[in-house]
């Protein structure tokens, strides 16, 4: 598992270099002997004696990128001027816009679009609140909620510093659903006022994505908001991984030709992306899945658990197995690991059943190396984009959350979960399935749209007949 | 003060046509005796014996309208298929969209704006939180909180019925200063439910505007927030109508040749916006102002004043007026209504000195007729658009927030609420002045310019040396 250089560390050094026959070649030569991956290259000025040179290149990261600057420094007749970073040049004022969509051109725009014209449709709202689904950005906007407390790999590092994240989520639901997400990113960690905030913000929202808050406080948060609010409430770290592993699974049992309902499943990590994917395990009919972290296996008899450990041991474990993970790896045919890198070998995963499958998901380093974990197991996934099956929770939480608003959904269900995790699975076809593609790319088309539908049927199959779509007020408004 | 018909009430009536010479010619003129305006009318089909037909037509309001549908209804060879409500149409899905400003294209594109790349922008702004101004939205973007308790002149209609509203002004803030602003409707009025919901998703903002929360907990509101926060916050009620009206009597003094420290005036209304403009007209060199509420002149020996009332009795009437509003107002020189519509008369204004300025901005109907106004008074303004000298908080709003954002400002002082006023009265050159232009038109691309400069200045004079704009991030971040 080597460190490729990646586009995601990139840099443009602007040069000034003297006019001779090889100059570019120099250039790109010393990138390509330090390592570094030529992606672009412009002249951007040229004299009798000199050309100004912009030149693009991936890197391994930020160290390395300092080693390549330092080489082209010591070419003779180079001039470094500057140095820039892609991503931070991207990143510049923040990712997200906010735009009208109605013209103002004159005052009579501005009639219709403010005073006086806006408060007929006040009026309207106040004498019918549901409308604001119809009248106002309520219809097609969501929150996206962190505290900043477990962003990334990066741990507790507030909300300032998480609001990159929380932008690009936004990005993400824009390019992949038409979803107008903004991101909320909270000046508090205490659940109670995370809570009240999110209650009393609710009003222009159509649904809340909780993302990147810590467990076990995130479980308490979804829980309490979900009692409180009328909109629905999804924790993509928890229901969008378990969408997503479920349909990954679904399709590997296919390549191995195994069942749902035979399979031994050991799984690592008990936290809140491990216990939403063991929950849709089960309802998915799961029935031999013994849980591990950092103690070992979790059993009945194990001291000291918790009540989420509480819960998982009840609902887990059937033969009663005991010890290490390990030693529960044995002769089992799916691991799914949702905990922490390089806690496993090529040779552990030698000792289970044939025709094994592994999910190392642990970002960015896995459980285990995927090219050893290949050796031995038929079908390999991880949530790393340069490896074969990412999974990845882009192919769930654009299309649930366009679903949702479709249906104009009050909730998340089961079996709202359920159906989104098949329908993600039944976009790979069995013409395209095999032990290297059992789940769609996040850049194919139908993933969305499939998703969404998916969802959408299943959230008007669960809700109350009145949710009907309201489209005709501007018609009806005159009676 | 005849209401005419306007844009605003605009409906668009689709109808059914037997074919006919007169065909088109009957519909107008049914629609003109009806008292409509034809603004639009188009054939959308045409058949041997039937034409298809769109005409808009402004209306007095909603019984208008539906008394000129009845009309057409009764013509001879006439179906009226569909009546829509432009204004409704134009609001359909609300004002608003977030719009990505990066591309999503591929996955060297999703490795920049997400993970893993976002993870380098993140530890920079965990390293250097103030890097959060320009590496997020933060750095041109605010709310528009309300709690929906004073929305416009339909009082207390709840958050949900106040988004059109919100999202309006989201709208102006991006058409006239290209500020990203995005709507808070809080479902709380309890004032220290606000305040820490806003200190509470105050990170991704660089100000807050509240608006169109009712008196007294706006001043509470406001208060503790400037206390909590270290971005501006600026009632728009109060301080932009109060920046507003004194550049509006700057330029009317001008006309008038009389100075600020010599005039009488005479306000009627001591709530959030009244209060708001004594301050500032007192700041601005004011020594004679009578403040009138419902029971009359504010003055010392008036029993049973509320704490905001005591300190108006005691910064104003130097003169010891007491009486009625009528009673203040002979002799007087300049009149500011924020208060209730139709309490004077032409009469009443007649009484005061020579050369009087009235300033009646009760909405939508002004404390007196403004015709009747003008026939006593050398200068009148009002807070409607179908008048001259239109006092609208959309010419000091987006340029305030465009000068407090430019300069990374952290608070509101009363010196930048004068620069604001003096560059807005300064958009009207002298050439221009005259008794029917005292303010310039919203639509006036200097006025957001001038305003912003002004308060740019202001706000950075009266910051700390340290804030300083940091655009070179992206260059600097490889050292």
């Amino acid at each position: 598992m080597s460190s490729a250089p990646s586009v995601s560390s990139s840099i443009t050094v602007r040069l000034q270099v003297r006019a001779r026959p090889t100059a570019i070649s120099e250039l790109t030569t010393a990138i390509e002997s330090a390592g570094g991956i030529v992606t672009a290259l412009d002249i951007t000025r040229s004299e009798h004696e000199r050309i100004g040179v912009d030149v693009t290149c991936a890197t391994r990261g930020e160290d390395h990128a300092a080693a390549i600057v330092a080489t082209l420094r010591e070419l003779t007749g180079v001039d470094v001027e500057r140095v820039s970073d892609r991503t931070f040049l991207l990143h510049l004022g923040g990712k997200l816009s906010i735009e009208s969509k109605v013209p103002l051109r004159n005052r009579d725009d501005l009639s219709m679009a403010y005073t006086p014209g806006v408060a007929r449709v006040c009026e309207a709202i106040a004498a019918r609140p549901e409308d604001a689904r119809n009248l106002t950005i309520k219809r097609n906007t969501i929150a996206v909620v962190t505290d900043g407390t477990a962003v990334l790999g990066l741990g507790d590092i507030g909300p300032l510093a998480a609001l990159p994240v929380m932008e690009g989520k936004a990005v993400l639901f824009k390019r992949f659903a038409g979803i107008d997400a903004f991101p909320i990113a909270l000046d508090t960690t205490d659940v109670n006022r995370i809570v009240d905030t999110v209650v009393a913000i609710a009003p222009v929202f159509a649904g809340i994505n909780l993302e990147d808050i810590s467990a076990p406080r995130c479980f308490e948060v979804e829980r309490r908001l979900r009692e409180r609010l009328d909109i629905p409430v999804f924790h993509d770290d928890q229901h969008g991984t378990a969408i997503v592993a479920l349909a990954a699974l679904t399709n590997a049992l296919k390549v191995v030709e195994k069942r749902m309902e035979d399979v031994r499943i050991v799984m690592s990590g008990a936290g809140a992306a491990g216990t939403a994917v063991l929950k849709l395990l089960l309802a998915a009919g799961a029935r031999d899945v013994v849980v591990c972290d950092i103690a070992g296996v979790v059993h009945g008899d194990r001291p000291g658990l918790d009540p989420s450990l509480v819960w998982t041991a009840g609902a887990t474990n059937p033969r009663r197995v005991t010890g290490s993970l390990r030693d529960a790896l044995v002769g089992a045919d799916v691991f799914i690991g949702l905990s922490a890198p390089d806690i496993l070998t090529g040779d552990d995963i030698a000792t289970m059943a044939p025709g094994s499958i592994v999910f190392a998901m642990a970002n960015p380093r896995p459980e285990v190396d995927p090219d050893d974990a290949a050796e031995h197991a038929a079908i390999v996934g991880t949530g790393r984009s340069d490896f074969a099956n990412q999974i990845n929770n882009v192919l769930a939480f654009p299309g649930v959350f366009r679903g949702l608003l479709d249906a104009q959904s009050h909730r998340v269900t089961l079996e709202l979960l359920l159906a989104a995790a098949q329908a993600l699975a039944d976009v790979v076809t069995p013409d395209e399935l095999n032990a290297t593609y059992i789940i769609p790319s996040v850049f194919n088309p139908e993933v969305t749209t499939r998703v969404a539908a998916a969802v959408e049927q299943a959230a008007r199959a669960g809700a109350a007949p009145t949710t009907t779509q309201r489209d005709d007020h501007a018609v009806t408004a005159l009676r």
